[in-house]
């Protein structure tokens, strides 16, 4: 069975996009709950989504195990796993870990652009690793079965996890910077450890991430996908769309400056383009999965990397990460 | 008027201890709210003191400017000023630092041991200085009045916060390194650089920061300050004991291992000696800076040099650093 999953977006969620999700064939998405909230504002986002799956239940449901694709192929659904892109969430309290790993959280950044209380974020000009409480909280998210993404990460941080964690991390949205030299793109280490030890890249669409932004075509997107493949492999790579659906600019914004300044910070736009960018054409929304399939086709990868690629690695990295450490079947140790 | 004002205490209150307060005619504290507490936790905190100073108003009400200290002398009572020890009171929210100062919070460090959101304490392996939050919450800070406290803070996060910082900046409680090798104690670099930008140096009492530590003697301590004098001056030289009078050790817990971690983190004690160290006999609790003050003498120091260092020092720094920045009669940059 092949499966399509989305490695993470953030939509502005309605019963039109569930359905697009549907008509798209998505078995599986990993949705940010998470930019800035803290615990109990994480939990309200939670009650959101606890009442879109009631509302929709033959759209959508929660997805807590790597078993959930295959419940959401078999049902006709779409399975929904909940991931944070700060550690915020859990605040100061390394407790939050298990407790949000119990309401369904399954991945978590260690940072979102700038410093937290765990690792080094990609905007701030120095990156000093992991901190105290990170190296704990990794070994917790390890413990339970929470995946550390570090899509927003430093360098450093990011090199420094990949080694401290038992366990294979993800990079759930990112590029190649030697392929678009954005900051939020990851470098030819990173990429190469996520490859040696069972770790996972989700290639991104959102168009700051993407060489000539919005205009960037389906055959440069692909041609980088296997020229990645065949410099570290196509076993680690999936899709991570961070597709931003109908959301109004002030989500960005949101995005960028929280509650940590009163400036505004403009992230990857500029203050002449502060808004979201237009999506390349070719992909608009959760029907257009199949244009990246024959794209990559187009480009020279076989039927079953397609099928890896937009899906597979990343059903295979759910199996190995989603429960308790003891639990895991596979793992980093038995990728190397 | 000569006050006497201790720039830090942090103890199990009760009216026994504020009857000693007066009792040792001390004329201003500035007391811990914060350690790990968030926003919250913080507001609960001052709740606390609200029932205080509404029960023993005889003895003790809060201070909010330089001006209460010489109320508190001329109604015989002792003005608590509020601080905290940990950024966690203001979590991720810059609006914050000025709800927190409208409710009488005078100080803030920008960390306590760990890696915080704006900077780096002392107990983490490298220090990466000011983070992007951190540079604009000192800004916001210097604007409304707020002290930055540096007392738990790595090197060089330190010394960027004095560069920072357009305002002087506090070590409410700490020693030289070069008389006790402490991690928390100051290195030259930071005491000269308080020294020449208005800024302050409150000399600790808490044993681990003594050169042999609960056995240090009334000489030791004052010759320590005497040469710390000579060096770089006695004009911002203060007292901030550090006094945690009859806390419970499971206080000292929290202090160190808050909810960071799950382990027990035994910071300046050890696994052998994990609570609180017992004060030097000449230092027991607030009856006893007489003790100090004939000790300063007894070091060499002139009359009104001991006037300084007991409570004149801070209450020019006081009157400098509460009111908002275009208010400040004294500041850094009257003081380069």
């Amino acid at each position: 069975m092949s499966f399509l999953i989305d490695g993470l977006q953030y939509s502005n969620w309605s019963e039109e996009i569930f359905r697009q999700i549907r008509a798209g064939g998505v078995d599986a998405v990993h949705v940010t709950l998470v930019y800035h909230e803290n615990f109990r504002e994480t939990v309200a986002n939670i009650e959101r989504w606890n009442r879109w799956f009631e509302r929709w239940p033959e759209l959508i449901f929660q997805g807590f195990t790597a078993e959930d694709i295959a419940l959401a192929r078999v049902t006709g659904r779409t399975a929904i796993f909940f991931g944070s892109q700060n550690p915020s969430c859990i605040e100061d309290d390394i407790g939050l870990v298990e407790v949000l790993h119990r309401l369904g959280l399954r991945f978590m950044q260690l940072t979102y652009n700038n410093q937290s209380l765990l690792a080094t974020g990609c905007y701030e000009a120095e990156d000093a690793g992991l901190t105290r409480m990170g190296r704990e909280v990794v070994a917790e998210m390890n413990r339970v079965g929470m995946v550390v993404d570090m899509s927003h990460s430093g360098e450093r941080s990011t090199l420094a996890a990949v080694e401290h964690s038992t366990r294979p991390i993800a990079v759930t949205h990112a590029n190649p910077f030697v392929w678009h030299p954005a900051r939020r793109n990851k470098s030819d280490a990173v990429i190469g450890a996520l490859a040696q030890t069972g770790g996972i890249l989700g290639f991104s669409l959102y168009p700051h991430h993407l060489r000539d932004g919005s205009s960037c075509d389906l055959d440069g997107f692909c041609t980088m996908i296997a020229r990645t493949a065949e410099r570290f492999g196509s076993h680690f790579l999936g899709i991570g769309t961070d597709l931003c659906q109908d959301q109004p600019d002030s989500v960005v914004e949101w995005m960028r400056s929280g509650r940590w300044t009163k400036m505004v910070d403009y992230g990857e736009g500029s203050k002449e383009a502060p808004g979201f960018p237009p999506m390349p054409g070719w992909f608009r929304d959760n029907r257009d999965f199949g244009n990246i399939s024959k794209g990559l086709r187009a480009a020279g990868f076989a039927p079953d990397e397609v099928a890896a690629i937009m899906g597979g690695n990343w059903a295979r990295f759910f199996a190995a990460s989603f429960g308790a450490a003891q639990m895991a079947s596979e793992g980093k140790r038995a990728a190397e």
